[in-house]
């Protein structure tokens, strides 16, 4: 089956890091077409970039119809334009977030996330509860370094995971840490080593749901929220969003 | 002082019974200036048009702190882009769905809101969640028909929203009925005759609450969810949002 | 327009202090008519001043029907007899906690309240969560001044406030700093100031509310919960409470 | 021991039958001392009502410190002035309401109140959801009779309870019924015999709650919320409640 | 009457404890009768050995309807198996948990739970949401002692609790304490001297409300979720548990 | 990789009709290893049923860990004894009520239970708000078909799962449907078909979501709720569970 793996930033760089991520866990018959889309931010911290990385994500998604897709993951940690996406396709598509937290409901009673900024933490609290996981998700932790500040500065960055992993299990009595950005992927086996508790990454949750899905034959429900879009005209840059772009 | 009304779909003749309505409720020294977006789609009634329409809205809340605008209304009943908007400039950003249940809390202890599509029926559940109002919407009622359909065809429209009006207050027991849709400001005053219960259309509410707002001298949080965004560069279609276009 | 401004309490210097703080938020053609009730409390800080403020409220908009009153604001953090000032008359009532929420939730993610004795913390709890916004109030933080303290001593009572405001900027993360008190509107401005978030007083707030709800032509529901009281008798004390008393 | 019963209305023959009530369920050495306010309404039906009976409320739970009671029971199903009850006394305030869910809790999974006026559903709800049992009470009946219309037409009183009774076992699935006033004790027990489940009457709950709570030698918390109140001036028609009159 | 106490694990002086307490509240026309189980665990400090005490708690239950039992406690605080209770007999079923919160509810406005090992705390959060206490419920603290470790050193046991009933008032800022193991009876007095509030024991409480629900002749409701069991076999160790063995 | 498929209950011919579902979904390379307890009821529908269950699915997956198993399904829709049975082993347990609806949130935004007895309808109630599901999930229906009445009778069975579901979709506007019996999974596919929406068997979610988790090398996390339980004896027919039973 081939899976697209959809990074909403432009990094280049870091997007093959998830594709690296997506095909550790993927099956060896799983194909992993991990892109950027061709428009947007280059990392995402507030929801200005949040908004602003749909279009392309969307832009996507829908290409990937003609690409033979058969599922698709949204590689972000704020899970940009994720109801959006299951409108164009009736491909399942999964947000790393979501992935996240109900694995990680099946391994822990209570779980911490930690991620980039503080400034997206009530994000992250607002994606949480529309998850129904406020109960479980005992605390959302923030480090001063930006999405970008992970890929340059691994080290550092991993000093800071460690740093808060080990007060999230310590004084949150985290039972489970969740890497809150896609690009985290590689800290989590030696997180998970040194805490003692499992580490999980939304990245390999989220395709190995995805091959779950696929295997299982299930198709997003085409019945109301999710129907395909309304006929209409787009206007301006996003013109070519207009109904005929949508492939049903 | 001058309120920038965005109308986020980028159908003018909308644009134009927004601007009326607005000003209709505006101080006469109020200056309301009603715009449409340059990009996006004609009407919004999914999740996709919903994410598609902010670009083009966010756009128009950057020019304004060019035009000297004191604070914006985002006028479509999703509220689109709304945590967005309140990043890129200090003047308060008032959604117009967020001011009818503020505004239908204080005249009423139970409401339901009438809208268009089915299909919206989650997006504004889930918005109305978001706002802590899930006890006092007592139901989300829709009309088969669309945005541009009310335009279309206001008799019908006005049919539709008596019939669900009514059985909103016979049924529902709703105390106050809550217009969803921008383009139904026209509706609210015969409405409100006919059914004998408040009839809120979020236009005029959020209009009298930013001129409230600016009369009191009060801006945006700049601590920490609604900071500017951070610097960074944006690629492709949208590469002029990059950091440099945001105006602090 | 007229607005009446009853502060529940008997103290009546701290009833001109509220009367400043209305007027300077008020509109040129604005009439604030700032009142104390005649029986009840001289302050407010337990459930039993609260609710035998409540008397002394009503009576108090009961009569504000003859004074051709177009709106009600109740000026304690409590909105003491709120719903019952709802049922006696079809004007618009504004409770200042109630307003001071809802403005703050456009202008801030999350904030903290700071109000006076330790023991109304459970009241504006319960109160905070009748209003949908337990998850936007982070804290509600007391001092150990009461009401009156803060009339009599207003260095120390600024001087508390500083300290607990900056304490819900520090430690609760809080985005804006909710004044609990309606004797606290003086302290509003240099705290802003101080703590560079919104320090919202809720006086002001309901004023400007109350404005934006008679300039709407909108009055309170009288279908259901808010319907005039039943017909019936009073005795003892309180017998000019009986059907009689109030006009419809 | 002495148990004091509250009728927060002054509708004397209404005390009487909520004083046979609670001597049917008192223990043979338990002296039940009922008694109406010197001063409010005759009966309770709206927010209104509801706030302006508890002045009279508390001074019969002053009042009863001096009778040497050992606990008070609040006999109108809003439980009106019951936290401030708890203030003014160290011996246990049980309200009817809240003693009538928590029994029903023990009894039955999922139940439905049955009450009088519409106009009272709002207040219930709130009422409900403060105790928590907002899953549990699947929903609030209520009848076109007021609260006396019980007193005088008893009969067309239990047609009417049997009616909404039934629908609640046959539409709502309640598994017990909960008598939403304190007038309706004396329809318990033929109207638990014609439904088959568990008819509860909150009068009955309260007595034995209170003797229970007496037995055990428990009192209020006096460290916070329910400390009594703050030495303070009382003014007008209320000056009777300063501080002064509060026995410790 | 007669009340069974079951205490749901097998150590017998835990029990003789229990049975104590018990007796010290009830009145003296109850017969106490209280027992363990005839099979599983010594003490309950994990989902394993609540779970496993179930099936000699229901059997303990199953003979009380040959043994004349009135009314039921269940005396653990995870309350194990009382839903099951429940439905093998009409007789109430009283778990301390539960009789715990709603008394303290009566009593305090906030409280906290101290108890054994941090293993059952998420145990105790989901009872106390599950009885609809989350928000009275400050905090839930726990010991490094197991349930015996309280029977074999009470010295050590009263130290602890002591220091964490003093953390809960200070720093959770409770105004009651609720003892979460049966066999914390015996600190409930000196506990509640030292510290000034309320310290509830669950065992008496179930034993108070037990005997105020047999005074009023309720029964649980068998209307649905309480129905006796269906009619059907069970084989092995469990083969007793079949249709037959069921008294209705 | 093997799995162990467990049937909480002990009727032969469903466990082998579960172990069909289970193999239908699994790799090639996964072992689907389905039992039966050797203890308990025939079938689950009460809560008694439920628990009595437990024992024998936790000694089935004690057994495992030197069965050489890498991960668990409990297969029955309460998800009995699935907290007890991640404390006995460090392999991943799979609840299937649980698959089913992180599953059903990726395909859909509201979805419906379909079940058996009426009874049943509080417990997956309870259940599902403990999965955080409480507004995803808009109805619970249930059928007058006991668990092997649907063994017995398949083409009833499936009529009433028509009916029902159609309700599901037409009243509840149901966007999934789930199955919440184990034996239900045959009716899967046809149902979907006619429905046009996906329906979803909890065994075989349960089962990819088990692979996943083993493929991503995955484990409990073993720091606080679900350490193994603590060392202890356990007596009369349940004496087999003592700690030395379990194999760390």
């Amino acid at each position: 089956m081939k899976i697209k793996v959809i990074n909403p930033n432009t990094t280049i760089a870091m997007t093959k890091g998830i594709e690296e991520a997506a095909k550790s866990a993927a099956r060896s018959d799983t194909q992993i077409l991990a892109v950027s889309p061709k428009m947007g931010p280059v990392s995402i911290e507030s929801y200005y970039d949040e908004y602003l990385s749909i279009p392309g994500v969307i832009e996507e998604v829908i290409k990937g119809e003609e690409e033979g897709v058969d599922a698709f993951v949204i590689a972000c940690y704020g899970d940009p334009g994720l109801h959006a996406a299951r409108e164009v396709t009736d491909k399942p598509v999964v947000g790393i977030a979501e992935a996240s937290v109900y694995l990680a409901s099946i391994l822990a009673a209570r779980f911490s996330v930690v991620t980039v900024l503080p400034r997206i933490k009530t994000m992250l609290e607002e994606l949480v509860d529309s998850y129904g996981m406020h109960k479980r998700v005992v605390n959302i932790r923030t480090t001063p370094m930006g999405v970008l500040d992970f890929e340059r500065d691994p080290e550092a960055g991993m000093e800071l995971l460690r740093l808060e992993g080990r007060k999230a299990v310590e004084e949150d009595h985290a039972e489970a840490i969740l890497l809150g950005c896609a690009g985290m992927a590689e800290f989590a086996d030696s997180l998970e080593k040194e805490l003692g508790v499992p580490v999980i990454d939304g990245v390999v949750a989220a395709v190995k749901f995805a091959e779950s899905i696929v295997d299982l034959g299930k198709k997003t429900s085409k019945l109301k929220t999710y129907k395909y879009p309304e006929k209409k005209e787009y206007i301006g840059k996003l013109a070519s969003f207009g109904y005929s772009s949508i492939k049903k």
